[in-house]
């Protein structure tokens, strides 16, 4: 377990910042969000989050914190929106928490500074769910994939983080090769139609989508290899390297 | 002025969390950046920046530091990036410009407070420079216009700052009608090409120009009024509210 998931002292971390990741992946002609269910009375759940060290880049925190939650390096990474509200803080219901959780008793000191406000900076990763191995901090009970048109309650403004992230893939989709990160090395015109009919949750005529996706230029397509039934199975195409 | 802009205590705002903001206007054809220049040897010019109250949102902190520095209500305003390198505020500096600075000789906790590492959330508006009373805080030697393609060297990362607006003013606007921010409320096709021009920094083809923007749909074609020489003068167009 990670020393970012135990209570902070204000020494070690920014104080009343934070950082929170939507992580995205893709199974089953469905796009999932990567959500800890928290340790605690009744079914609340939350973000992948945490803090920035003193001497650390906001990037490099958003890294590490998906890093320590994934298992998984070098992955695809994109700060979207800071979440600033006053009130999206409640701060009630994490003393609670606290007070809850026989593993969570620190000194004072630390207990004050977890329950202030906190501005939170919103990064969405893109990952190949097969290769993700979730870890739980202290305060999760158990980490799970939950698919976006089937999300559970989540606490504080969640919800919306989720939804801003979902905005901000779409906007990005074509430009930034996004896909690359969600699906397996070569696929079909169908798979990436189905991968796009989950992110834009709509769906594409076939013939328009295919359109549209080669004149973007961001696939190629490959050489059939010769089998006896080749002229049955379709293409394979793969993303184009930026 | 401002109480923001005196020396600050941790009990009022946020610590180690900034708001900068950069202010748009046009004018004479080119975009322009409104920017203090600081009371400090040498030519040191940096952004319209502040910190966020305990119990405010951060769009409202945001909001006011537009509104102390222009006295403009109603701004235009998009939060665009945060800026969170570890090594990002020059806290050498910025020890010496508090220290040199007769106005600025606070209480030494003051002090430390200011010259830690800072987060800055960054915001850029769209204003009519026609309407703005720049206002200067107690570190500045004046405030000016300066045109984005001839900008005075800047402290920290304010270059970086100004540029990653841009970048997020572009890829904002067609959708969001900001034009309509920075031309009077009726203007030819011609104003509407310079304007565009100047915010994507190349030049366009007049015909292709007036094709993309009827696509676009975002201007309607005002009738001409009937003069003697009605003829000669060109149609003017206003923004479709959205």
């Amino acid at each position: 377990m990670s020393e970012s998931y135990n209570l902070i002292s204000q020494q070690n971390y920014i104080a009343q910042l934070a950082v929170d990741c939507v992580i995205f992946g893709y199974r089953k002609g469905e796009m999932h969000v990567l959500l800890p269910k928290l340790n605690f009375q009744g079914d609340f759940w939350t973000l992948p989050s945490g803090f920035i060290h003193q001497e650390e880049d906001v990037d490099d925190a958003a890294n590490r914190i998906l890093e320590e939650r994934t298992q998984l390096t070098d992955i695809y990474l994109e700060q979207f929106h800071v979440f600033g509200k006053a009130a999206r803080t409640n701060t009630a219901f994490m003393a609670e928490l606290l007070r809850l959780n026989p593993d969570l008793q620190g000194e004072k000191a630390e207990f004050d500074w977890f329950v202030r406000r906190f501005v939170s900076i919103g990064y969405y990763a893109l990952v190949d769910i097969n290769k993700v191995h979730p870890q739980c901090s202290y305060l999760d009970e158990k980490m799970e994939w939950m698919p976006i048109k089937n999300m559970p309650t989540m606490i504080m403004d969640g919800q919306e983080i989720v939804e801003r992230a979902l905005l901000a893939l779409r906007a990005n989709f074509d430009d930034h090769l996004v896909g690359y990160n969600l699906l397996p090395e070569t696929f079909t015109m169908k798979e990436l139609q189905a991968l796009y009919e989950s992110v834009f949750d709509k769906p594409f005529r076939r013939n328009n989508f295919q359109k549209m996706i080669l004149a973007l230029n961001i696939v190629e397509r490959l050489e059939k290899q010769f089998t006896g039934a080749a002229n049955k199975a379709p293409y394979l195409y793969k993303f184009i390297p930026a």
